[in-house]
């Protein structure tokens, strides 16, 4: 039995908490803590059985009963609060993206050599049903090697413009999970990005400084092109596709729907809309990948996710607003860091 | 807050057990009662949060703490526990079906006359995600009127021959679900039944007086007419299908998968088979109709499923026996009860 | 090369004319016959390359160089032609049905005997793609033994009433094209059927003496069951599919559509209805089984769908509404002939 | 009534003789020219009613009588043959392309101009059922402005590396026809193009110099990006989409299949492979296009794909050919013609 806390009690460290009470059958949240936990919050918490609130996250460092902690705070914060919880000798569960900070996040790889602890990044879309399903196609040799991968990755309503000038761009907020799976698919790193982007959702996010469309190419260390596609607003609502094609074959995924209803009748033949958005979308993941956490240190195994897994999303990022910066291709080892 | 008792600890009642835990915050469970719980059930009970476990029954019915019960022992105990749980005033879940015996079954209902209890029967597929879609196609108006309903039920594998004979029939087994489902979907009663089956999968299971194949025709109060086809075997798994023709248009559902992955190679363009079989395919629904069944007692509200209903496709499946047998289309009001 | 006559230039003469001109390169029409051609149809049939055209099918009949006829007048005078044609020594496609009347169809059947001419029924959905795949998957032992056939067949606008009367009834007019597939699919007879039927679309219809609406069942000679569904009028157009089940799968069909475009909005995920009603669905079919016809006389081989062929579905309709009149399950083999 | 004279009796001259015999309804085909005219095709064109053959095509162009050719021949003579019939006052059906040579075509367009001829090339799939409901989609406004669009193009088997040398590269031989649909589906042309393209399939293709693999992003002048992806060869046959995405939806096409037929059985749930290659997948489109180009010519309306649609993509190959020589994108106005 693992011992948790959790860092934040806001929408992820609450859907995180729900996974674990529900599903995690070896772990028990023993604290949650949040300067801000409301008390309908804290009434919540009891429901799930869960007793123990503090405001200070320290508390949860200092407490030698818990074995690990999910950083569920703000973005900004997760790269420090990761390296107090290694000095404090706890697993560390981060929410994406450790930061935004190239030469942060490497004090956070620093920290955890030789350690022995566990550290896992929040990229929730590998434990998800379907994405998991094509990558055991490629494993499982069904796609031969891999020639060309494709990710539709669609959001069903932008973020307000003032989200989108604190949230480090595109890339960084919404691309990197779609970085991330292009490397999981891949299995290897990019060599090389370009970025074609604009502003066509709202021109708000282009006077942040952002864009809100893009196709990004890739050339990959093993020779397979991979290209990305996002828009930050789908009309029909959230699009999550991946396809890879390889020289036996292709697999591809559809979208989840909240049912297989179609209706036929004289205007058509209607199917549902993709689930809504990534709470409706990838619950079933985030408790897959808390669960293999836990496992992970119970079993003092690696985590499927780790922290160099959390470093190389933000380097594609960086390089991919550098490309559209410069307007060429550039290599990720133009990136320093 | 509701205090439960599930008396059964067998496969079925495990799984309201998990789902209760994890997903209704309504209600607990106080006690589970089984003559023959092994230690591993008693642990795992623990590790659910159950600690109350019994061998009688009885104690959970003289528990004045526990308002309602779940009836999850096998199906020859469920009428009689159900007049004792109502004697007892305790509300009343029953797996179906009530009893395979009508007069038993018109006991249940008149001990529930005037008694102020609630009483749901586990049809849970009409608490599926897909089969709920479709009558809310029908009850939105966007199919019209019902012409003509189809339900395909094939179970990926046959029961042991010693199961058959010892299991009412494949119409009070398995067809009693699909019984519900026209019933459900039609929002009227047969009226009459004919059946046309066969011995096409396993010999055993006609030598033991069944029948593992049918295609069963009725005519429905509103004049619409349904249609189920029933197999015992599926070579390719759990078959779950309905379709509403009406006036307007047609819903229709097709089966859950365990990813929309699709690999198209030289074979050509494969899906993943249905999900397995029922606790695969319908686990959703086992949460969400105890769910029901608890706020129905929560807010005095009827059940979504009475005692009535599950009544009924009892009725039919004796019709539908009765019409294979004298070789005949029969009217439901021919069976007496 | 085979020339070719044409009784009767309504739509499905022209259909036929216009196949063969287009894709039956082996065959030339000499002459079409038609009591009432209008000047519009003439220099139609002359655009189309075919000079000869006369109103009395007679001189087909008595030109020497004319090796077969395609009967395409209205249908009390098909049988009648069919034995003319067959006593001039013509080769014969037929539409079908070839009678409404089982002796007469007989006497056609007699008259062939011996005569050594190819006779066809133009029971055109066996040339279909769609269903001819499905044929072939059961005949390369991808289905195993086939357990349940399902056909579904549904047109998009009812006839008038006054069609309806003078059609034979839905069953011979509409559903004898399913029974022949239900014929061509299980590969053997039907030894029973059971009619469960009722007015639905058009309470006129139903004043005409005849249904709109029906499920038909039907025990075939192999121990399979087969079931039909009809109704004269879909909201979404021509409903055309099939589904055989057996002991290793199931081989199914979808409804074509004008294009595969899916629309996703706000609305939902859109597909096209199916093709509009026979022309545009069956379109190529009706080549092809004249094709297949012309290679008949060519190669002296036996025709795809022979006289037999055109006489069993006039039977098992001819059952499905005793069926319906008695309200029991009918044998074929009560009914005389 | 339009007279035409075919040049080159090859395997695209022989689709089209094929559609005008059976489509065509207002045209002959007077003549067909070709050198090497094999007695069989000859005997097959006089099958198909064409009884007029000659070795060289400038009797076809001094025939008084024809109004208008189809440029059938090998590539390298399409431009000189447009601007000799040009020159004899023939209107033009070119295949495509027109020429690899930027100055080539721009002679053709030259003589075009004032001489009231209509030219048409032919690029088919704007013709196709699938791509023009995509349009047609876009037309009437039901994808909203234009954002993102995608084109999948992938050919089931690669050429030789000998033709591979002689074909102009992949970009002029096969994404040509990509680079058609995308400013079809934009209805604008491209700024800008990025190449991103490797040798992945057959190593001799690399060696003669081309590449096999394609990933090309196009930034339109409308603002929206595309993207195409290339194979020569996919396992599962030619992979044919489009999806375009907009403000208010998306419109996508499937590939086309030769039955609907899915098979379920213990190993998955499988569909047909697409159409084998363009002459199964587009035989439509050839007919329509030529029906247009003849309609265009009787109505003396514009032809649907002008002279300048054989400029631009040629434009946007060489573009994108230089892009990846370059490594860079390049930018439409760079190329020089």
């Amino acid at each position: 039995m693992v011992t948790l806390g959790i860092i934040g009690a806001g929408r992820i460290g609450k859907v995180h908490t729900e996974s674990i009470c529900n599903y995690v059958r070896n772990a028990r949240i023993k604290t949650v803590a949040d300067p801000y936990m409301s008390e309908e919050t804290r009434t919540w918490l009891l429901k799930m059985g869960v007793g123990g609130t503090c405001a200070d996250y320290h508390e949860i460092l200092n407490d030698p009963e818990i074995d690990a902690v999910l950083i569920c705070s703000s973005t900004n914060t997760h790269s420090e609060i990761s390296l107090e919880a290694i000095a404090a000798g706890k697993h560390v569960f981060c929410e994406k993206p450790i930061d935004h900070d190239l030469g942060r996040i490497k004090k956070v790889l620093t920290a955890l050599e030789g350690s022995g602890l566990k550290y896992q990044v929040g990229f929730n879309r590998r434990h998800d049903h379907n994405f998991a399903a094509v990558k055991k196609a490629i494993t499982d040799g069904k796609v031969g090697d891999v020639h060309i991968i494709k990710i539709t990755s669609r959001d069903p309503e932008p973020p307000s413009a003032e989200y989108a000038a604190v949230s480090g761009g595109m890339f960084l907020d919404m691309t990197i999970h779609d970085f991330d799976m292009v490397r999981f698919l891949a299995g290897c790193e990019a060599e090389e990005i370009y970025t074609q982007a604009a502003v066509l959702v709202d021109p708000a996010i282009g006077e942040a400084g952002d864009v809100d469309t893009a196709v990004i190419t890739m050339k990959m260390e093993n020779g397979a092109i991979a290209v990305i596609d996002n828009s930050r607003r789908a009309a029909y609502g959230y699009d999550q596709r991946a396809e890879v094609f390889g020289s036996l074959g292709m697999a591809a995924t559809a979208n989840d729907t909240p049912s297989t209803v179609v209706l036929s009748n004289a205007e058509g033949v209607t199917g549902e809309k993709p689930l809504y958005f990534f709470l409706e979308r990838y619950m079933q993941s985030f408790a897959t990948e808390v669960r293999g956490f836990v496992d992970a240190i119970e079993n003092d195994t690696d985590t499927a996710v780790g922290a160099r897994d959390g470093l190389m999303p933000v380097l594609m990022g960086i390089a991919a607003k550098k490309s559209l910066d410069e307007h060429r291709p550039v290599k990720l080892s133009e990136i320093e860091f």
